[in-house]
């Protein structure tokens, strides 16, 4: 089959015949429907290589975002029968650690929650993906594959962000999304649907993701600058707002964020911009928690995929075959891509 | 001015002539533009004299679900002028118990929440009310205090009853609301407010009420009986919901309440219909927590202003000058009232 | 290999000649270290045949509460080597539903939580025990498995009721265990080991079982009766416990529990005792939380493993090799039995 | 009267003569018993004029961490008798935002929390306090005043900064408290009250505090360093601690901290120290939540008499009579202070 391996740190990937591989106990064959290109994958094709350790063996298939169809259930695995249409939760832990037996396994305690296609494992930007063991594959129901890969990690990272703050977010509260970027706009979706009585803001440096901001539910849309802060004080009369996500991380973005939080809110810290917050008693608003989390967990991947199913949330998704997946790797790189592009392998 | 006061117990009330009381420090009289007629009303005028103590003082003024504006601040009362537009915050605690200083003062560990109209005070079915203590008032800011008036019981008890269970409430989870009456139609705008993923469904015996209820935003709407238990289990995958609220209280219901919830879920009984359900290892499902609770604390009565504000709930209000405070009563006992009955002497 | 096992309703079990299992794709054989008697199986011993089902099937092996060594770890079985000493996890779920996913596996929405030597699958009255994956083992470390095994049912149980209540224990909080049993006398210790700032009251009927909980930590131990309940008002200031949890659960113990829980207060019943507990507006106090928990969580096991190893909790254990297992049920139903007895097919 | 004063901006404060304030509608005099010396007195020492605002108004007394026993209550005060002993919480509010509401005068919307000696009021180096509500007191039973005047700032601070931790520390969890000073002594004894499973590691660059720890119940004392690192990384296998509180605050402190704590962990900043900790996806690890608090709620005030009384906590105070305050702030600047200089006016 064919597959796109990373052969070599920082040089380009190469689209690569390889043997399908096969699943031993417990594990799944998948064949490929979708595979989301990621902003991360571009960060490791541009890595230098790492130190010695899991993440190290080269060559290895990228594409850490896969939805697609069980090929080949592997001895005792039960529940899932051939063509069932699954999506793949991404990072692949231990099973075994406290944080694993609760279904974080972005947080394994052995394997740091690297899943496929980021070194330790071949990804899904291959005709069939090895999954090792079936705890990782959800159900999709009616969903094609095909348009919910991106639910895997785009939609789950959100997800986990927005879900861990809920509690802020009664009446008469706000929610700032600061980049309207494919994670932001899962974001304000998401906000919208889980509490409706939370004003949405956004904020962005281009008017245009502003405008599909606006289409996604966002009560506002403002543009970057001092002005956005003036407005979102104005709005909360000086108190700033419960929850500020920060899909963006760069410098100036967590200045802001720091600017507009409030006493006892949230602020956290998605985008991974090379920026940083520097904490202390005078910035940002006291008992404001600032975090930066990684992915989310097998149940929150449930809840995304019943959120897409009940028609809350949708992805703006384009389509790319096996064969041009470096076209849409370049399409990223260049800011060409609105929502998100996906790998089809068997489109 | 006139009260509407009662003079001996199981006598029915009277519109009496009583002198305009004076607000000493720390307290404010209040002119009453709404004051609510409850069910809880009827029952205090049937029920017999209660042993000695706080609530047994007679005559008293009816009338516990109240707002107006402010008359006259006392001594040393800061934050509020004449004028103003309040709400009256219903349940009168001591303060200073652990309970109260978290603004659960109707768990207050020495008045145990008795307030205004309720025995141990003067309450608002009066041209004047006294309230003991600034605390218990909020603004109203932009809304009309005789369409508020049903805000502090009605709302707050279905908003308190709603809020403790919201956890459980993510996507694609069920709430039941059982009776379709002024709470029931509360709990389900308050439902969709708070949790738009949830599916909200309401049971009730009265076909009209149910189409009232899906005005108000239930999601299903069904008539009571074995068919709605069988379709509840059937739309939850025989799960049951997430959380079932019992507005009624009655045997028959409680009983529908324990087939319809689930393990994990929260059963809460509202309703004061006498009716009790039988908790064991065998019914509810296991781990269900049954609890009764009793109206709802301040900081959540400013948040059910804050989504009456914001035109996410709306109540039923049917308005009665104060000379025909017996007929509303006398409506209210033959079941004539859509949503609630509201008193207003200043109209 | 022998096993004790029910081969018809309501006829005692018999030790039977049976073939050592083999461990499919998955699995692990065990064997067998401890293996609890516990009340339900006498239950079960005496139930009549239950109706067609998962859980009807006979023959099969008693014992749902075990511990042992790893015999032979199933193909691709990661994580465990023959001779590592094991607790098993004793409610055994499906794995793919949302409750399962968190590892509350006792809560399975497909199997209801019924695991080995309930019905559905053999238990661990044996030589060996046939777990059906590896998730339901979680490592012993330094504990001696024939000690060890109460902690799977009794210690667990125990624990869950007692940690989903903890946020209510405070400082100057009260916890009363109704029922100085095995379970009572671990909730002691784990009240202690994780809220040594509450007062910890017990009460039972029979004078030593109180002189057990005191040197287990209990601050107060009462017998039952009116003095009980009046020495508990008077210590919380007529407030009452923030937790009460019932072992026992017939209808005086639930009747006492409800006089002493307090409002916003936690009435937890563990005991499967027949009794039930009426809940209304009236009893007991507002918004106290009435529920029936089931068993425990995974994450749950592998923390009270560790307060084992913490040397914070110690059960009282009589051992009895398997041909005494009659023997052991005999004591067990006669009351002689201090703590828990445990059969130990390889002592 | 005498009243310890700061009559300019960056001059040494003065003992002087002022009239005895009288207390109006709803305030209370407090004869003062101990006004306890906080090194935040000395930043307000040394600070130059702040910006006109409610906290710049000279002269005004200092203290701002008191007990004594109420003198006179003023009119309409209810549950307050000349001679009760009280202890003053010290962040006043406006009582009506929506966090005075909840007992978090801390987090006043409109105040900020600046409470009697922080510059808008007068505080307690004085014979009498005038404290402008009554809610602000706490009875304080067999507690002395001039005991127990530190609990209202170092051990409130201490105990808020625990509290909202609790959760995280389960059976085998690991509390890390960065400098054993008066804070950190008092947060060592109140995670054994509350938490006795977790292991309570305390780091500090000096040996003789380490030995007060101990005795305190530290379970490990490590002098500052990679090793201390190194020791804390292998108790908790690599993992780091679930609650990681900086006492110090300083940029070593903080850069220590993010080091030892978990993912999914706390680390709060409760020193002044001025450094800062900058946050991102890489450090401190994903998830950790870093929040500075500012002092804690009047419940939690509540709390901390409560584990006073039960001889849970024990500050290490000296006593100053109130002519040799500006000795006891010497004193304090220097380091010669263990535990809480304590001026007391009423020895």
């Amino acid at each position: 089959m064919r597959a796109f391996q990373l052969v070599e740190w920082q040089r380009p990937p190469e689209l690569r015949e390889v043997p399908v591989p096969e699943p031993g106990p417990g594990q799944v064959l998948v064949k490929v429907g979708g595979a989301g290109a990621c902003h991360s994958d571009l960060h490791i094709m541009e890595a230098p290589a790492p130190a010695p350790g899991e993440g190290t063996r080269l060559p290895f298939t990228l594409g850490h975002e896969n939805a697609g169809w069980v090929e080949t259930p592997g001895p005792g695995v039960a529940g899932f029968a051939p063509g069932d249409p699954v999506i793949v939760y991404g990072p692949w832990g231990c099973g075994l650690c406290a944080n694993c037996r609760e279904g974080k396994e972005n947080y394994c305690q052995r394997t740091g929650g690297l899943g496929g296609g980021l070194g330790g494992h071949d990804g899904g930007m291959a005709e069939y993906l090895l999954v090792p063991a079936s705890r990782f594959l959800i159900p999709l129901g009616t969903l094609d594959p095909r348009e919910a890969a991106p639910l895997s990690d785009a939609g789950l990272t959100s997800y986990h962000a927005v879900k861990r703050s809920l509690h802020l977010l009664g009446p008469g509260s706000t929610a700032v999304v600061i980049g309207a970027g494919a994670l932001g706009q899962m974001a304000i979706q998401m906000l919208q649907a889980l509490s409706a009585a939370t004003t949405v803001v956004t904020v962005d440096t281009a008017a245009g993701k502003l405008e599909i901001a606006k289409r996604m539910g966002a009560d506002e849309a403002l543009l970057s600058g001092d002005q956005a802060v003036t407005r979102i004080m104005d709005m909360t009369r000086q108190q700033g707002a419960q929850l500020v996500l920060d899909m963006v991380g760069i410098d100036p973005t967590l200045r802001m964020a720091a600017q507009v939080a409030r006493v006892l809110g949230h602020l956290t810290i998605v985008g991974l911009g090379g920026g940083a917050l520097p904490v202390n008693f005078s910035s940002p608003p006291h008992e404001c928690s600032v975090a930066s989390p990684y992915w989310g967990s097998i149940p929150e991947l449930m809840e995304v995929i019943t959120l897409a199913q009940q028609q809350k949330i949708k992805m703006l998704v384009e389509h790319f075959p096996l064969e041009r997946v470096g076209e849409a790797y370049q399409f990223l790189h260049d800011g060409k891509i609105q929502g998100r592009a996906v790998i089809t392998p068997h489109p």
